[in-house]
C-alpha cells in the first residue's frame, strides 16, 4: 500500500490518486456476449444446454432444479449452517420490511387529491454467481427483498452444480423457479425467456465481466429487462483517528482486499502514526490468510492517505464515494450528517464490514465505482415501482381549470385545454339547469 | 381508430394488437450523437457554440443566461400567466414535499442497529426541449423536486432562444445555472462539463431522438452521468363503462394524440355502444383542433378494444402498461387496488389527463413504452439516493459473530471471518482482564 500526504499533493495529483483504475473491457467481451444473447433468443433451451456444457463443463439433468433436489440439499446441510442462514434471513427481513412505503395521499388544493401507491415488480430474476465457493449471502440479499416486496415470480439462475447453501436459502425466500444456468446465457434467458426459463421484468445480482456486459446489453433493449445497477469492483474506505485499533482496520481492509485483485482499499486518517501501524498490521495478518495472493494484488493498487483534519478525511471520502465506508473515530455518530456518497456506512469499533456483508440486516448489494453519487444501496424500493393516482371532484376541477387552460395555451396544446373546457361547459350547463329548475319550483 | 372485439381475437392476435410500434432509430442517429458528444468533450464551449449555430440557427451572446435576462423575462410575462405557473408550482411542491422520506432506524437484534438515510443527489441537469411552443410545465416537473430534494447544483439546458415562461419557472425553482444549449450537445455538456457548463451527476428530461440517444450513451459511460429513465412516445389508455361521457373520453384521447404522430391512444370498454359514440365524438372534436393533423396521424395507429367485462378491461390495461391511465367508470376508486403497470392514474369524470400534465401536483414525467412494469412515476426519490448505516455495540457483535463466521467459512472468505474474530478475541481479553482485576480487588 502506498501512503500519501494529502496536503503535499497538488489538486491534480489529489484528483489522480483518487481515480479508480479504468475498467478494461476487452472489446471482444461485448461481441461474445452479444452472440450468446442471440443464440439464447433464437434457440432457447438448446442454446442454454450447449453453452452450459461449453462454459461450465457440466450437463445438468434438466435446466430447472426440481423440488426433490432442493429438499435433499436442505437435508445435507448442518444444523449450525441452517441456524446461521436463518438468523441472517431474519435480520435482513426485519430491515427490509421496515422499508415498506405507506401509500401517500395529499389534497393539494380543495377537491384535488394526489396519491402515490407502490406495487411489486411482477417478475424478477436473481443472478447468483458460481465459482470456487457458494454465495448464499447474495441469495439472501436479493431473495429477501423480492419476497417482502411481493414479486409474483422470482427466478434464480446460477451455474451448475448449485451449492446446497444456495438452494436452501432460495427455499427460505420462497423461490420456486431455480435454473441450472450461469453466465451471459442466464441473463439472456431471464431477459427474453426460453421454453424452461420464465421471462422476467428486472434482473438483479453480481457477476463476472460477461454477466455485467449481458446485463448492460439486455437493459439497453426495450424488449429485454431492466437491471438493478451498474457493476464495478468492490471497495472500502476507512476513516480512522488516533482512537482506532490498527488491528481492526487492517482486518477490515484485508476483508475487502480478498474479494479480488481489482478490489479497492483506502485508509484516510489525520494521524500519521496510525497509518504506519495499520501498514504493519496488514503485513502481519496477510501472512495468515488463505487468499493472501489475491489480497496482495489488491493492496498493490491501494492507498493510505494522511490528511490534515478529520473533516478533510470526510471530504476526501465524499469525493471518492466509496461502496463501503467504515468510520473508526472517537465519535463516529457525530460524523454521519456530514457523510455523503457512500453505499453503506459502518460506525465504530464493533461494526466490521463483514457483519453487513452477511447478517446485520442491511443489504450488501451496493453501488460502487463512484456510482454512490446517484445510485442507492439495494433495498425494497428496487423491487417495486411507484404509480401516482389523482382524483378531482367537480369543484376541484373548476378551481384548477384556469391554470390548466393558461398553461395549455402557452404550450400550444389545444386539445389539452379542450379536455378541461369541455368538462367545465358541461358543469356550467348542469348548474344552469339546476338554477332554472329551482326558479320553476 | 380501429375497433377490435377482444374475445374474438386469438391469443397471438391479442398480443399483436397490444404491441407498440417498434421505435425505429436510424443507425446514423447513434453515430451523429456519438460525434457530437466527442466534439463537446474535446472542445467544450467552442463546440457548443458551433453546434448551436448549426442546429438551432442561433448565436446566443453567451452560453450562460444572465440574471438580468431572467428578470427581464419575468417582467414581460402577464400576471395571469405568472399566477397560473405559481399555482402549478405550489401544487407540485405540496405533493413532492409529502414524498420526503423519514430516516429509518431498526434494531434488528439487540445491539445491532441498521439505518437508512437519504441524501440529495448533489448536482442534477434538467433538459427542457425547445420547439414551436415553450414547455414551462416540464421545468416545474423537474425543477420542483430537485429544489425540494435539496440538490446543491441544478443546471438547466434548453435550445435558444429560451422562452420567458421557462426562465420564469427556472427562477421559481431556484435554478441559477441556465444555459442556451439544446440537443445532444446539451446532454454531453451536462454529462462531462465544459468551461461554462457545470458537470452534473444525473440528467433528467424529455427530448427528441437525438437527446434520447445522447442520454443513453452518456449513461452507459461511467465517466458520464446517470439518467432519469428510458424514453418512448407518450400514450394513454382509457377504461370506460356505460356511465362514461363519450365527449370527455374523446377529448382525453385527443389531448394525447396531439402530442405527436407517434402517440399511442387506446380505449378499452365492455360497452360496444360506447365505443361507437366515442369514435363519433372524436371525429366531431377533431375538426376544431389546431393540431388536428398530428392527432389524426396518431389516431391512425390507435385502438378501441371492446372487452367482455370491466375486469377484462383492467387486465388488458395491466398487460399493456400505459403511461397514463384514465378510468371513467361507475366506481373508479374500487378498481385502483387491481390496477398495475401504469405511470399515473386519473379517476373519474373530473380528472382529465391535462390536469396532471400541468397543475394537480403529480409529476408528468412518467415511464412509457411498457417501462411501467419496472420504472416509477418521477418523484422526489429520483433526486435522492439512499445510504444504509449500521452500528453494533460489543454485545451485538458477540451475538452475531457465530453467524457471520459460519457464513464467511461457507463462502471461503477467510479475512471476512478474521475481521470478526479479531474483535471477539479482543473483547474476550478485555473481559478476562476485568474478571482478573475484580478477583485481585
Amino acid at each position: 500500500m502506498k501512503t500519501v500526504v494529502w496536503q503535499s499533493l497538488s489538486e491534480t495529483q489529489q484528483e489522480y490518486v483518487l481515480q479508480r483504475p479504468a475498467i478494461t473491457e476487452g472489446a471482444n467481451i461485448s461481441a461474445i456476449v452479444s452472440e450468446v444473447i442471440d443464440s439464447v433468443r433464437q434457440r432457447g433451451d438448446d442454446a442454454l444446454l450447449e453453452l452450459t456444457e461449453k462454459f461450465d463443463k457440466v450437463s445438468p439433468e434438466s435446466i430447472k432444479v426440481g423440488t426433490e433436489e432442493v429438499n435433499a440439499a436442505a437435508d445435507r446441510l448442518s444444523e449450525n449452517m441452517k441456524q446461521a442462514l436463518q438468523q441472517a434471513y431474519d435480520n435482513i427481513a426485519i430491515f427490509h420490511k421496515a422499508q415498506k412505503q405507506k401509500p401517500l395521499r395529499v389534497e393539494t388544493q380543495p377537491g384535488v387529491v394526489c396519491e402515490q401507491v407502490t406495487r411489486p415488480i411482477n417478475s424478477v430474476g436473481l443472478y447468483i454467481p458460481g465459482g470456487s465457493a457458494p454465495l448464499p449471502s447474495t441469495v439472501l440479499m436479493l431473495g429477501v427483498p423480492a419476497q417482502i416486496a411481493g414479486c409474483r415470480q422470482i427466478v434464480l439462475c446460477s451455474p451448475p452444480p448449485i451449492a446446497d447453501e444456495i438452494l436452501y436459502v432460495a427455499k427460505l425466500c420462497g423461490i420456486d423457479n431455480i435454473y441450472n444456468v450461469g453466465g451471459a446465457q442466464a441473463v439472456a434467458a431471464m431477459a427474453y425467456g426460453t421454453e424452461s426459463v420464465i421471462k422476467v421484468d428486472k434482473i438483479f445480482g453480481p457477476g463476472n465481466a460477461f454477466v455485467t456486459e449481458a446485463k448492460r446489453q439486455v437493459s439497453n433493449d426495450y424488449r429485454g429487462a431492466a437491471i438493478d445497477m451498474p457493476a464495478g469492483p468492490s471497495e472500502v474506505l476507512v476513516i480512522a483517528d488516533s482512537t482506532a485499533e490498527p488491528d481492526f482496520i487492517a482486518a477490515d481492509l484485508l476483508s475487502q482486499a480478498e474479494h479480488g485483485p481489482d478490489s479497492q482499499v483506502v485508509l484516510v486518517t489525520p494521524e500519521p502514526s496510525l497509518a504506519e501501524r495499520v501498514a504493519d498490521a496488514i503485513q502481519k495478518q496477510l501472512a495468515e490468510l488463505a487468499r493472501a495472493d489475491i489480497a496482495r494484488q489488491a493492496l498493490g493498487s491501494s492507498l493510505i492517505i494522511v490528511a490534515d483534519t478529520l473533516m478533510q478525511c470526510v471530504s476526501i471520502s465524499n469525493h471518492y464515494g466509496p461502496e463501503h465506508l467504515i468510520v473508526q473515530t472517537r465519535d463516529p455518530r457525530s460524523l454521519v450528517s456530514q457523510l455523503d456518497n457512500a453505499g453503506s456506512i459502518f460506525l465504530g469499533n464493533w461494526s466490521p464490514e463483514s457483519v453487513g456483508d452477511y447478517a446485520s440486516g442491511t443489504n450488501h448489494v451496493l453501488p460502487t465505482y463512484g456510482y454512490t453519487r446517484t445510485y442507492s444501496s439495494l433495498g425494497l424500493a428496487d423491487f417495486t415501482k411507484r404509480m401516482t393516482v389523482q382524483e378531482l371532484n367537480a369543484d376541484g376541477l373548476q378551481q384548477l381549470a384556469p391554470t390548466v387552460v393558461t398553461m395549455a395555451e402557452a404550450e400550444g396544446l389545444d386539445a389539452h385545454k379542450r379536455a378541461v373546457t369541455i368538462r367545465i361547459e358541461k358543469l356550467q350547463a348542469q348548474q344552469n339547469r339546476a338554477v332554472a329548475n329551482k326558479e320553476v319550483q
